[in-house]
C-alpha cells in the first residue's frame, strides 16, 4: 500500500522517501521502485531507508504498516516526527488512529483505502484494481491532504462521516477476508456458492448489529440488504483476488484478523451484541497462526 | 474402523473376511492384518477381498465405509447379502441407517463407535484409545450382536435410546472435528484456548437446540453444561489427536462433514433452528474440499 501510493506521489514529482525493510530498500536503491499499475508501468526513482529516523522533516507521513505493528511503529516513529507533520493511517480496520494515539500520542488522520495491489517481490508493486481514498472529516488539513493526493492522480474524497466510511470498509473485510483465507478460495468462489453467501450474510448482519449498537451511521447501507449486495459486488468485481488474510496465512505471517473479525467480536462483546460467526472466523485464523 | 473391529473378531477366532481396496487386500494377504492395539500387537491371519461379492454367506456384516460412500456401497452390496445377514453401521453420524435403507432397502442396525485408531499404512491398524460400542434398542438381534462383540473382547453396551446415543456422539464430532481440521490443531489446543472453547460452546448449544427440536433425549446431557464439559473431557483425554476430518483434509480426500456439522445445519433449517456456527464450519470445509 505504501509502495503504491508513495510511488504515485513520487511519479507526480513529490519528494518521497520510502521507509521499509532492507530487501525493499536495496531493491529500490538499485533499480528504483517498479510500478506496474493499470495506468503506468515503469521505474520511479525514490529515496529509501530502513531507518525510521528518515521521517525527519517530512510534512506528510503515510502510515501503511500492518495493524499488528501499529503500536511498535508509532512509538519508534514519534521521536523523529516534525511537530507540523500530518500522519495519515492508510490501513484496514477502524481503530488505527486510536491505537496510534494510545501508543505514542500521535494525532493521525484516518483514510479509507480501496486498492487491489500486491508486492510480488521487494520494490515491485503490482496494481490490479481501484486505488482511491476517503479522508475526513472536512477541515483545512483534510482539504489540503485531498489536494495533494489528487495532484498525484490518486482519487480522494472527503467525507463528513469518516467513521461510517471506515466501518463500511470493515464490513467488506469481515465478509470476505477470513472466508477466503480459511476456505482457501478466491472471492469469485464465495460469490457463486450458496452456502458461502449464506455464511457471509450472517457475518454482515453481525457487523451491522455491532455498528448499530456503536451508533455508527453507515452511508448508503441503511438497508441490511444493501450491505450484503455491496459485499457480493466486491467479490464479483475482484473474482480472481485472494484476500490479504489468505496471502499472509499462506506465507506463515501474522494476519490483521485482530482488526477485522476479531475487532467486531471484541466490540460486540463490549456492547452486548452476539457475533458467533465473526468470533468463529477470528478464532480459526488465530488457531492457524498459533500452530 | 473395519480393520480394528474385524481384526479383533478374527483374533478371537471368528471366520472374518475383510473387504477393502486392493493395496489393503494385497497387504493383508501377504502379511496378515497387523494389529497394534493397546492390548495386543501382532499379525492376524484373515481373509481379504476387494470384491463386494465376498460378503456372500456372511451372517454379520460390519458396515464401516465413509458416510459419503453409504448409498453406493449399500447398492453394490445388496445383491450379495444373505437374507438372514445382520448389517451393523459402525460409522459417525446419526442418519446412516436411514441412508442405507433408502439406497438399497437394507435394514441395518446402528452402532455408536468410540475408538481412536488409524491406518498408518494399508493393512496396519494403530489403536491409541478406547474401542467400545453401543448398540440398541434391546432386542434379540442386538443382544446376540453384543454377545458376539464381547466374546471378541470388544466392550458393547445395549441402549434403549440408541438415537440419543448416536446424537451424543454427533455432539462430540460437531464440537471437535471441523475445528481441528480448519484450525489445523490437535484436540488439546482446542481445550486450552479460551476463544476456541467459546466457539465450541456455541457449536454444542446449536446441536443441543436442534436435538431438542427433533425430540431427541440425550442421556446424561439434560444440562447444556454437561454437553460442553463432555466435549472438553474428550478433547483433553485425546489431546494429541487430530480429527478424522483433519486427516481427510490433509490428504486431499472428501470428509464426512455432510454427516456432521452439515447434518446439523440441514436438520436445523428443516426444524427452524438457527445454526450459524455449524453452518460456517460446514461451509468452510466444503469450500476447501471443492478447491
Amino acid at each position: 500500500m505504501g509502495g503504491y501510493f508513495g510511488g504515485l506521489m513520487a511519479h507526480a514529482g513529490a519528494p518521497v522517501t520510502m521507509i521499509g525493510r532492507k530487501p525493499f530498500v536495496d531493491a529500490v536503491q538499485n533499480a528504483g521502485l517498479i510500478l506496474d499499475t493499470l495506468h503506468f508501468r515503469g521505474s520511479v526513482p525514490v529515496g529509501a531507508s530502513s531507518d525510521l529516523s528518515a521521517v525527519r522533516g517530512a510534512d506528510l507521513v503515510l502510515f501503511c504498516v500492518k495493524t499488528t505493528d501499529n503500536a511498535a511503529t508509532a512509538r519508534a516513529l514519534a521521536p523523529f516526527l516534525a511537530p507540523r507533520a500530518t500522519v495519515v493511517s492508510l490501513q484496514n480496520g477502524v481503530d488505527n488512529v486510536a491505537q496510534i494515539r494510545a501508543a505514542a500520542n500521535i494525532d493521525a488522520l484516518p483514510a479509507v483505502v480501496y486498492v487491489a495491489a500486491s508486492a510480488q517481490q521487494p520494490g515491485h508493486v503490482k496494481h490490479v484494481g481501484r486505488g482511491d481514498l476517503v479522508v475526513g472529516p472536512e477541515c483545512d488539513r483534510t482539504k489540503q491532504l485531498a489536494e495533494i493526493f489528487i495532484r498525484a492522480n490518486i482519487p480522494c474524497r472527503i467525507s463528513d462521516n469518516i467513521e461510517g466510511e471506515l466501518w463500511t470498509k470493515l464490513i467488506w473485510n469481515c465478509a470476505l477476508n477470513a472466508v477466503s483465507a480459511l476456505g482457501q478460495v478466491k472471492y469469485g468462489r464465495i460469490a457463486e456458492n450458496a452456502d458461502a453467501r449464506k455464511m457471509v450474510e450472517t457475518v454482515v448482519d453481525e457487523v451491522l448489529a455491532v455498528a448499530r449498537a456503536a451508533h455508527i451511521i453507515l452511508p448508503g447501507l441503511e438497508d441490511p440488504k444493501a450491505a450484503m449486495a455491496g459485499a457480493m459486488k466486491i467479490a464479483t468485481q475482484m473474482a480472481e483476488a485472494l484476500s490479504s488474510t489468505a496471502q499472509d496465512m499462506n506465507r506463515g505471517r501474522r494476519t490483521e484478523i485482530d482488526s477485522l473479525n476479531g475487532y467486531v467480536s471484541r466490540r460486540g462483546a463490549e456492547l452486548g451484541v452476539s457475533t458467533p460467526v465473526n468470533h468463529t472466523l477470528f478464532t480459526l485464523v488465530k488457531l492457524i497462526e498459533g500452530g
